[in-house]
């Protein structure tokens, strides 16, 4: 069989109680750090502006934008949560592919529970298949594909969405191949929009367009047989390199989600362990912003392809610059959503200490590491290295971790009282008989 | 400058009375071609199924779908536009790029022009604008880009569509940049697709997503500001080689519009120079199908790129089965849309002369030529060869031409007094007051 045709029997197929008891866990853990991020970025200009855009096209509002007050039909429902979700740079990652999962998938799959009732366990199952199905699919033509420049989150995510929702739809194969097919053929995003309101689009239109590709096929809208691994399909097409076999091996057996990394600060993940390094620094020092006379990294040489603006003005532009990292972890030591905004970057002291950064491409060193040395006017130079940055699969963030970053997100929008509702929502997600009591305790009551 | 903000000022600043004579009646010509097609394949199951599926997510029901009783929000408008006017392989081609250009431009200013008042003058102007963005963009990439697989109607066709709404919307540059961008950010469309209800779904959906890249750069939501030429943007990942030069160079001067072909029969362009070929054959000899002991075909080594199928059973399929052009050139001496029926391509005879051919690349010639030898029972053989097929840009179709096939396509909708008056506004789009007088002549009158 071909890899659209082996993913497709599989999604069909794939029974709850196959899922093992950690996985399912981990289902609950990505939940709740999406719900949390999706409700944290809900107001964010991007929300509004994209909601301003498009709810006047809007059908049916019978759909919940989490985090907000307004409805829109489930289709613009996904998009507006894939912005959300994505928009501070905060949501999950796989390291070995670099995919954002849980956005494209959930986003999705939370509009259409919003619209139709869903049990709990129906909904988890359906969004480990989408996760692993977007996954592997990434797994194939990662590296070759991201080196070129394609945003994965994008590409993979429209899979995930797909194979999702058709699962939801219980779509029989030859209809979830044209599923995948169609979500093939609508994979796009590029990694030219990083730093702009572009970037977490991607997620968004992924969620949605994943969401109309299962809606089409289940309709008997056909598509070429082979999305995946045609001729002309995606892996071919879109990745210089690529092995199919990743898409297929060990399916049911191996699952992605176990590999899953939560994201400690709210920005490019790759310059995760400068941050982690500086506050360090900052906290094992009494040191002053003014007295930083320059501080040297050495980095992964990916870092510098990814985040190499030090000019910069806005908030967004600061989540791909390592030179705002190491500046916001030495002068705030800390860095969350308020280390991100058009103040923060504007800050005097936190630009000047910005300016005196500079980086360099270490080959030899990991993606997951840094070496800093902070140079003093008082003299002297404190040296600090990391190898795993928090959040990291070698470092993972806690259970408990998670609930404190979803309190610092959801705290933003909805009252302290619900946000506790809400987190115990998250985590018995699984037995829920309707999914809309959870839903529906994410948006503001009026 | 870049290619994004030349292109994006001089979308901006282009004047209708800088429109020589000639493109603007090219326009027309594209127009009439293009509502034709729209039209002939509303009924078509590609946009049945795409209706069932996504009517029920519709917005307010303010915009025409082109042939047909249904209304919708213009987005899905756009949409459905773009799937009927592309699902018989029947509108117009520019050769230098092999996109097929008027589809995604026209659908989404159809819906838009639908929905809101729009004189016949801004519209012809946003459309050879919204035309000649798409063509640029595309001349940039080919035939890197479509060689490597990808279906470049729907990758630049977003473009065009984002231009040409972009321009009635009067975007200023910034916005005009960011609309681009969005468009860049979902460029996508596999070759994969073809054979498939998948080929027609990508001018639909780069229709309504350049509609959609539009609506947000007009509220500010923004992308990276070179989503053509940055390193990471559209031209650099989606092509090996690509001369940005052709987006910018003699912008209002050169106009690809004059490059335009239109299609005499509903089927790859590749195939036609063998369907005319097999037609004069036809023409010329009495000859009877079970006659026909073997059929060799030289053709271009494209041709067997894309129409390498023999074994086929539905309609769509024998739309890229250059065997299947021949049967039907040959037994049935024409290729009207009722030769690329499922009923057609089983039909004994057909069948039975189709696999009697064979085709061999022949990289001495090129892509509009064929050299045809049919081999006879009776003994003795014929030849024919064909340099330029029919609608090519060196033997066009008339004015006249196109209103027969207009004729043709909208006498299986509408009745034969409205196809007559819809004619006449169609050559006369450019003086009309608001374009609603055409777009609500175009569908049939309860």
């Amino acid at each position: 069989m071909g890899a659209t045709l082996d993913l497709a029997s599989y999604l069909v197929a794939a029974r709850r109680d196959a899922i093992p008891a950690d996985v399912a866990h981990e289902a609950h853990r990505a939940l709740l750090n999406y719900v949390g991020c999706a409700i944290g970025g809900s107001l964010e200009p991007a929300v509004e502006l994209a909601l301003r855009a498009l709810a006047p096209f809007s059908g049916t509002r019978s759909a919940v934008v989490l985090g907000r007050a307004e409805r829109l039909d489930p289709l613009h429902a996904a998009l507006m949560n894939g912005i959300s979700s994505h928009v501070h740079d905060y949501d999950d990652t796989t390291p070995k592919n670099y995919i954002h999962p849980t956005s494209p998938v959930a986003s999705a799959l939370l509009a259409y529970a919003s619209d139709n009732p869903v049990a709990g366990s129906e909904f988890l199952l359906a969004f480990i298949l989408g996760f692993e199905a977007e996954s592997r699919v990434g797994n194939a033509v990662y590296p070759a594909h991201y080196d070129a420049g394609w945003h994965i989150t994008g590409t993979a995510g429209v899979f995930g969405a797909a194979a999702a929702v058709g699962r939801l739809l219980r779509l029989p194969v030859q209809n979830m191949v044209w599923a995948l097919g169609l979500a093939a053929t609508q994979a796009a995003g590029l990694r030219e929009m990083f730093g702009s309101m572009g970037k977490a689009f991607h997620p968004g239109r992924s969620a949605q367009n994943g969401y109309v590709a299962a809606l089409l096929a289940r309709e008997g809208f056909t598509s070429g047989e082979h999305g995946i691994e045609g001729p002309r399909g995606f892996a071919p097409v879109q990745a210089a390199s690529y092995d199919l076999s990743k898409v297929s091996d060990k399916l049911g057996v191996d699952f992605d989600l176990r590999e899953n990394t939560y994201k400690p600060f709210p920005c490019g993940i790759v310059i995760h362990p400068t941050i982690d390094a500086c506050i360090q620094i900052a906290r094992a020092h009494a040191i002053k912003a003014d007295e930083i006379t320059a501080v040297r990294l050495r980095v992964a040489p990916l870092v510098l392809d990814l985040c190499n603006k030090k000019d910069i003005s806005r908030g967004l532009e600061g989540k791909f610059s390592v030179y705002h990292a190491a500046a916001i972890g030495l002068v705030r030591g800390k860095a969350g959503l308020s280390e991100f905004t058009d103040e923060t970057v504007n800050d005097p002291q936190v630009r000047a200490v910005r300016e005196r950064v500079s980086a360099t491409a270490d080959p030899g060193l990991p993606e997951d590491a840094v070496r800093v040395e902070v140079e003093l006017s008082r003299g002297g130079r404190i040296s600090q290295r990391v190898d795993h940055a928090i959040g990291n699969l070698a470092r993972p963030m806690s259970d408990r971790d998670l609930e404190e970053k979803f309190r610092d997100q959801a705290a933003r929008v909805l009252p302290a009282h619900q946000v506790t509702d809400l987190i115990a929502l998250c985590w018995r997600a699984g037995d829920l008989s309707d999914m809309r009591e959870l839903i529906d305790a994410a948006v503001p009551r009026s």
